[in-house]
């Protein structure tokens, strides 16, 4: 079926959209008004440049508390010859900011006078001396800060399109102004369409998507400066959201239709554009984000109007209606909208180069945006590619930055050194600590306590042994693993020996937990232990090669002869105990192993099996690294011990024992 | 006169609050209160964790418009073998975020289907065809997004303390809430004292100081999560002042005294704070900085209350009077109690290294905050320390950032690196031209002309040949140049082969412009040309050695055969035109050679002597460089060539022109 849309490349569609604004003279800052300094100035952008109405100080000043003095009076004081000056005539008292009296040029800091009293003897009662004593000559203007020192008037105090700052408030004031010209800010209309959205807060069913894309959208132009109308939910109905957009067109310099803007059966938006005004874009290749539509919409009388509007067609864009790839388009084409439109320097991310940990591949056709994980381990900054689903909003919370893989290329090899467009600050990505390795709610936690202590835990579950694997590849500080050895039933240590034998590490205990089957509620299919997965109406869901638990699995599978091939859907992997929950909560499978916790999230039943040693595998160097301090502190905290016992199946007595120092 | 300060180590005078903070039990969040996520949430701390409430998507999703089907019943389709599929019964048409139909359990994508007619026929009718053809066989949730793919139910979603950003909303929403727990915002009551203090916007006369710091920290305040509240000016009177902070102490967390933190005559902050609580410390070892005062004041009783009031204290802080002290202040002393307050990390600046470019002292005694231009010249990152007077707010508006130099030490050496606190981000730093030179009141208007092109200006006034000096240390891309070489009446280049030989420069023409003689306004002193300097009863004040309008006027007065003994004041020296301008208008001088300009910025009568080429001089490696392209642009921008003689005595004909190639 022919429904693809004609994708042009990113530059192109941008080409497109500027030069549509520049023909409608919308391509500039769209106005200015006038404000109180005193009020909501703060991070407004400046329509027009502040010259200095007045200097600062405005008179000479006394820049210290003292006595105005004239200089060549001072002339010969030393410690052996001091002079003494008559107040009122050759010396007035002034405090900082005083200004200079008539005819005086100098200040002496009270500390280097003596006020005498009548006798010409030293006093203490230093208000209102008749004579003081110096011991020093001064030069002229000394402690004095003259007309214009901080500002002089006329001088250009802040360019156009600067974004106020506290301080610039301040020189704004000394320069003589109570008012600024600021630019207006841009009003952007954001119209939810979509049979299926319900507002946030409503009862879900099946099929119900919540709209959130307005709020995401909303809260991105309050930060670049403009300001949002959120529009109530429109069904797919071509006639009622043209007449949406019709409205919305009359009072906004913005529209974001979201969504609607792919080639479905329910995609109204290129449509509703076409019938209102031109369409300039249908399909942009950029990735995430594709279905985009950029389109002006004539502006539409208001009801009663009599005469023809003469305004500027209105600028429309139609937003994919991923969570991810709307608040990328947003960013991609939105965001440069506002920063013309009030006059200011687009945002440019700070960047940083970093070793990919693993080989990411693009499709070359497209501009890539790819979410990362970032991080320093050691000496080496590194990149981790996030899950790349454009409906994963919780990737773009996650993400530390952006690599940007441009059309043409496609992607980058393992250990290759990308730019990364930062959202997080390097001094925040030096207070990160990975963990890579085996998924457990405790993490969870343990990031909540950490955060509270400065240090920001970014987990990656890959498994035991993948944990392991990445402390090898000095890709994380530490490793969370619960890994059974057959021979000893011991935990972990064979698997240090095996994949770390040149890495002096410390085996920290974070728990023990139990594992067992997860069933459904109610546990309808009667499973008792694992030699129910050998029958024909169970499906299991295993996680995947690697991790701790399915090391657990096979152990136990050995122990009682039972094959994997006997086993429904043995294949079927998740990467962690939520995974393995929620696959079983949606009936996706019957029964997987995994931990109390788990089952209990999702409302499933527990059959307890085993008891497991879940430990932190924390190499020396980094044992020992204050980054490290506050998770080990963490660890012998009372608090953290009691929330994770409060989760079922788990028991602290050893937490953050050294089990073994090797 | 005994009235220095005790100044304790800021290290100290932060223990002691914190301790006392401590004590009162208020160093930990204040409060939470809870707030719609539609509504303001953005950019506010969270006060608790936020857990998935329920997993998104909350069902098995399609991820792509196409149908929905049984994998294992599309086993064997290939290009050349198509399997035919009955829509209601093996296939179901679904759009992208549609719930799978029960018992299906993959989606094929529309464009890999050929909808077929009742013939058998492919049809473009794609809306509801009775049967599908597909050429390929899928695997089981191939084009799902399974229930959870992006949140599962009691995932940690995000830790509290986090500072809520726009896709956080997305996220938050997804999980289930609509309300969220946030921190309180601290209030923060700001109260001005001083009788010499007038509301911005006033009439001013010798002696009052505008009021503005409240200003700079209320909007501080607000930018760090506060609530701040302006309280009216009040005069320097121990009972009122006494008064209005017994008051604000019943309902805000924090006060902010301003100022009467020192110890002067008309300081009455300590004694008051002594009054009504604890006085901890008077007086902080920084710089600028100094009279400091932390306290806590007991929250007095409404009027009219029947019970007393048992809640802490509160905190005070008298801050210090000059603006770049009180800015400061705020950073060290009140950001990191509004970030514990909040319970979020403080801030903490980028840095970076850079060279001084000379040498910088510290008193040795003090944590010396130094405030800085940065940027990059060619290869090297540069730090030039600004003016560090207390009173020059627009230091702390042109800083990049702060240089500081810890107690115990005295500085650091011209070429030494040192670390920056930047107020800026690197991407703004990148964008800097740095203009070091003779200075030109075209120079602001270049930089507002820059600003609107996405470059920064950074100008340094040191004269012609502090410019030219400049460019030889490779601390400038440019540098504006006036240097009058007697022996050939040749404008900066007899000077370029003496002190740059070997740098191959452009010279480019900025303005001709008129030099003559500034006088008080209707001249008061009937001065009339160079000659009648050397009267008894005119003051001279003269520019800095090394800049073009002193080599212009020694060239002339050596052409009149004056020495400059002859002159009085001939050695009081400004660096600036309007340096210049400032000491006439004040009358610290009664003339000075400069431009016409300055004379009518401060209404100066202006006497016009010579003509004279003002160029930039710009090293061809930076001529050629795309930083500097914006500026080659704007000198041939007529509207800014058409701002520059709108300024007096400016001829712009040759602007742009390269006057010698070498």
């Amino acid at each position: 079926m022919s429904v693809y849309l004609h994708d042009i490349p990113l530059d192109k569609a941008q080409a497109a959209l500027r030069s549509a604004l520049q023909v409608a003279d919308l391509w500039r800052v769209l106005g200015a008004e006038n404000i109180p300094l005193a009020e909501n100035a703060l991070g407004r952008v400046l329509a027009e440049p502040i010259w200095a109405k007045i200097s600062s100080p405005h008179y000479h000043a006394s820049a210290m508390d003292g006595f105005a003095v004239r200089a060549n009076e001072t002339a010969g004081a030393s410690l052996t010859a001091p002079l003494t000056l008559e107040i009122g005539k050759q010396a007035e008292y002034v405090d900082t900011g005083d200004p200079l009296p008539e005819g005086f040029n100098a200040v002496i800091m009270i500390e280097e006078t003596e006020a005498l009293d009548a006798d010409g003897e030293i006093t203490s009662a230093i208000r209102e001396p008749q004579t003081i004593r110096i011991r020093a000559a001064v030069t002229p203007w000394k402690h004095v800060r003259p007309l214009g020192e901080d500002i002089v008037a006329t001088q250009l105090v802040l360019p156009a399109g600067h974004i106020l700052r506290p301080v610039d408030l301040g020189a704004i004031a000394a320069s003589g102004h109570v008012e600024i010209a600021v630019s207006r800010k841009p009003r952007v209309a954001i119209l939810p369409t979509g049979t299926e959205l319900v507002e946030i807060g409503s009862e879900l069913k099946r099929g119900d998507i919540l709209e959130y894309n307005s709020l995401v959208l909303a809260a991105q132009i309050k930060n670049w400066g403009g300001e949002a109308t959120r529009f109530p939910i429109t069904i797919d109905d071509f006639d009622l959201i043209t007449a949406r957009v019709s409205e919305a067109a009359r009072e906004h310099d913005l529209i974001l239709l979201n969504a609607g803007s792919s080639a479905g059966a329910e995609d109204f938006s290129a449509g509703v554009v076409e019938k209102l005004g031109t369409l300039l874009v249908h399909g942009v290749a950029v990735r995430p984000g594709h279905p985009v539509i950029l389109g002006m919409v004539k502006r539409e009388l208001e009801i009663g109007a009599t005469t023809p509007d003469s305004r500027p067609p209105t600028p429309i864009i139609g937003m994919p209606g991923y969570p991810v790839s709307a608040a990328l388009t947003g960013e991609i084409f939105v965001e440069p909208m506002i920063a013309r439109w009030l006059g200011r320097t687009p945002i440019e991310l700070e960047t940083v180069k970093a070793e990919l940990t693993r080989k990411t591949t693009s499709s070359g056709g497209d501009d890539d945006y790819i979410r990362m994980a970032v991080g320093r381990v050691g000496e080496r900054m590194l990149a981790a590619p996030l899950n790349r689903g454009a409906g994963v909003i919780s990737s773009l919370v996650r993400a530390d930055g952006l690599a940007i893989m441009p059309r043409g290329t496609q992607g980058a090899e393992s250990g290759e050194a990308v730019e990364i467009h930062l959202y997080r600050s390097l001094a925040e990505l030096e207070r990160t600590i990975f963990c890579i390795g085996s998924h457990d709610m405790t993490l969870d936690l343990l990031a909540q306590y950490l955060a509270e202590r400065g240090r920001r835990l970014v987990s990656a579950n890959v498994g035991s042994l993948g944990g392991l694997v990445a402390l090898k590849r000095g890709e994380a500080h530490l490793a969370g693993s619960h890994l059974l050895d057959p021979e000893t039933g011991e935990y972990n240590t064979a698997y240090i020996q095996k994949y770390l034998p040149d890495t002096p590490v410390e085996q920290v205990m974070l728990v023990n937990r139990e594992q067992g089957l997860l069933v459904q509620r109610k546990n309808p299919k009667n499973i008792k232990d694992l030699a129910d997965l050998t029958r024909a109406d169970v499906a299991f869901v295993n996680r995947q090669r690697g991790a701790g638990t399915r090391v657990l699995l096979d152990y136990h599978l050995n122990l009682l002869g039972i094959a994997s091939a006997q086993i429904l859907r043995y294949n079927q992997e998740e990467f962690t105990h939520l995974g393995v929950a929620a696959a079983i909560a949606s009936g996706r499978a019957d029964c997987g192993l995994g931990i109390a916790a788990a089952a209990q999230a999702l409302d499933l039943d527990f059959l307890p099996l085993y008891q497991e040693r879940y430990e932190l595998i924390i190499p020396k160097i980094y044992y020992d690294d204050p980054l490290l301090v506050p998770l080990i502190e963490v660890l012998h905290d009372q608090d953290f011990q009691i929330a994770v016992e409060a989760m079922p199946g788990y028991n602290t007595n050893l937490m953050g024992q050294l089990s073994r120092r090797n």
